[in-house]
């Protein structure tokens, strides 16, 4: 979650603001991603001279920032080898399908009984037209991709404090329709009376009421909004003599529209990284690291736990424990690129220097939470016509539930139940399995009717509850920004740092890719000198 | 072409206006359809009682129209025949891929050379949410579908006639983002001003500049649009130390926006039908046909020109030529459903009432052309990240440049090099195949630098010269829907008319199948007395 910009703080604490007069744990549109970070900026990885022969690197970690660096700095020559605690890899790039286990922390085992072909992306979910760096590899790896749905018109807004229009189903397409026609008619009125006429020239004037006649569809003439078709009918045109040609359903009154503040839950644009055209692996996101695990898999040793990192004037000795066997053993580099969560790196045992540990620390971890429900049946598509997008909604601890954007038209589907984060994440990741599936159902049922009766099965997770992640993503404030993020780039010794915290883009997969290259470069920069 | 409707007849209007006051054929977003018809009313088929057992029918056209009409009235126990002018079933339904054969109307015989696995719907293109008609069937045969992507803030817009903003390739979500922020500031500002003191009370000035402060992304306090991450930035953010958080790119200036109509190109939301989510099938539209084919295949008879109609008290007898052997045969029926276009039926020998004869020919038919251009190179997301989507262009005859939904990522790709309509589908169409492609070619590329020399090959339709549709849908006007339709939806003795153009939804798969399904009502209930 990027915060560093003016622009970002301002759009979180309206976030925040809106929640503290809503009384409620909504979040945005802008918000329900896997992370605020905006665009990527690297297309390739870096292209580098000279070759790391002879050289060797220890890389902790198997996420896409690890797995990233071995498949670069193996290229470039060099030895690498990888340890991950996990017996796969991907890190949080995780696909949860019938047989995969999650244990949280302190926390019953959960196994997903999902129907085969069904499955959840509860880590990353979506890979924006800008995350060059992410749809490099899928395009080198030939990862087959699919639209995954962003925006629909169609997918309800539901606030349960929304004013006068309170625990109604709208759909976004009427809302933007009603309340632009609304603005573009007040505007238009505006310039009739001269109102503007100090502002805006003649020539202005007769092209903005022209734009807003457009924009509105306002009525010929008189410029008033009275509907359009874009909002729906009251009755659908079809064949034969009886529906004729549709009349507009009546627009929603600008007062009520006002006083609801559903307004705010759209926007003119999509924020940059939300827009469309937006990606997901067809099968699971956890296709892109299968796709590096066959590239670089031979070098990857599973189930290994880094236990202490020892850094010298030659090289790098890091301690790690079998957790299947349980034994203990030690693997030496020249060089080693830490990946790890800050999360966790902060409770290794390491002879880092006191400045670098304490930069480490500085940085906090979001807590974030998601749901996936198996539906016996498609519900939202066969009764009303919601193909994928997201229905959000001002129930606390849910933000959104999010309509799967594969398997059209199928019997069955898994939907996110909820997506939430901070205070609301804490809350249900406190609740057992099955309490969050009745937490989840109990919220989706006011919006669905269906929704209850059409569960077969959840699979849940909290990411500050699991063991090799204990958050969502990095938090950076404007001042761990500052003092720490230039320390922890540099690295200590022969010991450098990649993965999503150490980029703009935290909670992105293009951050973690993006911070490898960026890491490697400077690796072998070093390597090269 | 929808114009029953007092908004269309606006609309329309408007974009006629639109064209002659910019000298160009730009046609806008609402209009790169396959038809202008709106919403599908009815989500199934008809539920009839009773048996159509021991009675015929003879069906006119393997189109849409007439294969539902097959498979319904199969399922009710009629006897069918299809009769079928081509040797497959679709009609206009068509995908061309390699070795799809094509002879217009005094033209050349094109051949597709596209690459295995590339294609260009040529005929219908898109499955709205609404059309649920059409969805029935692909989830009933089990066709697979995919997202088409039909919005695309990052396609391009690009006018000649554009004022200031001419020969730029604009990003819509530049355009959205900075219109609508302009109009939010100059709206807030004028309530700040105390401007609407009499419009609006004092809860409704609150909460208005509420939701402009967020719907425009205003500045905290003043209330102004300085340009917003939606609309791009000048340095993206990423890794490392460089780039650090990006600022937003300037926004255009308002009255240059106002003078380049560009705000006219897009709309507060799309018209109903084009609204998303938006399909298509995996591989080609012509896979919903091929499942129709696989379930009443054996009833048609393929390659059957209907040369004259008979109907009596009794029975329908139909007289058709063998097209390959040249055979004259016949045959009759108890009933028959003729979904041969009107710009056919009017041709063919039939002894109608001159009433009725009338009637068919009241009906005009729009002139149509569309041109697939495979592209050595995907380089429009290579080079500008664009994924799917329209390019809309005031470029005279063009359109749109429409960008494939499907291939993401692989290395070659068929976009549509452009949709016309009226009088520019007839110039192009006056063209021979090659130089259609030149045209098609000389304007893309002053969009897309790479345009010319990533082309590979063409395959272009101009529906009005293929001889067995004379046209790409029927153009109802005020008068002829009136006068003309009731007369046509009735029929006349055992023979029913379907297809597109005896529905609201004209040019829709949609409007095809619903008048079917009206139709075949129509025919079991008189069968049934």
């Amino acid at each position: 979650m990027e915060s560093g910009t003016v622009r970002s703080v301002t759009r979180r604490g309206f976030l925040y603001r809106a929640a503290a007069v809503g009384g409620t744990g909504l979040l945005l549109n802008a918000m329900n991603a896997w992370g605020m970070g905006i665009a990527s900026t690297m297309a390739g990885p870096p292209v580098l001279s000279g070759s790391g022969k002879g050289k060797s690197v220890v890389i902790l970690g198997a996420g896409l920032a690890g797995l990233t660096a071995a498949y670069e700095l193996n290229k470039l020559g060099y030895r690498v080898q990888v340890l991950e605690a996990r017996g796969f890899a991907g890190g949080r790039c995780q696909t949860a399908r019938k047989g995969f286990e999650l244990t949280e922390l302190g926390g019953e085992t959960q196994r997903c009984t999902f129907d085969d072909g069904q499955y959840i992306n509860h880590g990353p979910w979506r890979i924006p037209l800008h995350h060059q760096s992410t749809l490099h590899y899928t395009r080198l790896f030939d990862v087959p991709l699919e639209v995954m749905v962003n925006d629909n018109d169609h997918a309800f807004v539901y606030l349960e404090n929304g004013g006068p229009l309170s625990k109604q189903r709208l759909r976004p397409a009427q809302v933007k329709a009603d309340l632009r026609g609304h603005v573009a008619e007040l505007l238009a009125k505006s310039v009739q009376d001269h109102l503007l006429d100090k502002q805006l020239s003649a020539d202005d004037q007769r092209a903005l009421l022209d734009y807003l006649a457009h924009e509105g569809q306002l009525s010929a003439g008189e410029l008033r909004y009275k509907g359009r078709t874009g909002r729906g009918f009251a009755v659908n045109p079809g064949a034969g003599m009886n529906p004729g040609p549709g009349t507009p359903s009546d627009p929603l009154g600008f007062s009520e529209l006002l006083a609801s503040g559903v307004g705010k839950v759209y926007s003119a644009v999509q924020d940059f990284p939300m827009q469309n055209t937006m990606f997901q692996p067809v099968g699971g996101m956890d296709q892109i690291p299968k796709a590096f695990e066959k590239r670089v898999g031979r070098f990857i040793r599973y189930h290994a736990e880094v236990q202490a990192i020892r850094h010298g004037e030659k090289n790098v000795t890091v301690a790690f424990k079998d957790s299947a066997s349980g034994k203990a053993q030690t693997v030496s580099a020249d060089y080693c690129v830490c990946t790890l969560p800050l999360s966790v790196l902060r409770m290794v045992d390491t002879d880092f220097s006191d400045r670098f540990k304490g930069a480490i620390k500085a940085v906090a971890y979001a807590p974030v939470g998601k749901i996936g429900l198996q539906m016996k049946r498609r519900f939202w598509e066969e009764d009303e016509q919601i193909y994928g997008g997201h229905v959000l909604t001002d129930i606390p601890g849910i933000n959104t539930i999010s309509l799967p954007s594969s398997g059209w038209q199928k019997k069955k589907g898994v939907l996110l139940g909820y997506y939430n984060y901070q205070s609301a994440a804490i809350e249900t990741s406190a609740l057992s399995p099955a309490e969050r599936a009745e937490f989840a159902l109990a919220a989706g049922e006011k919006i669905f009717p269906a929704y209850r009766e059409s569960f077969d099965s959840a699979f849940s997770v909290a990411w500050h509850r699991v063991q090799y992640n204990l958050g969502g993503w990095a938090e950076w404030t404007d001042e761990s920004r500052k003092a720490a993020y230039p320390l922890l780039l540099e690295g200590e010794g022969r010991v450098l740092l990649a993965g999503e915290h150490l980029s703009y883009l935290t909670g992105w997969q293009a951050g973690a890719i993006e911070s490898a290259w960026q890491q490697l470069a400077r690796l072998h920069e070093r390597a090269s000198a």
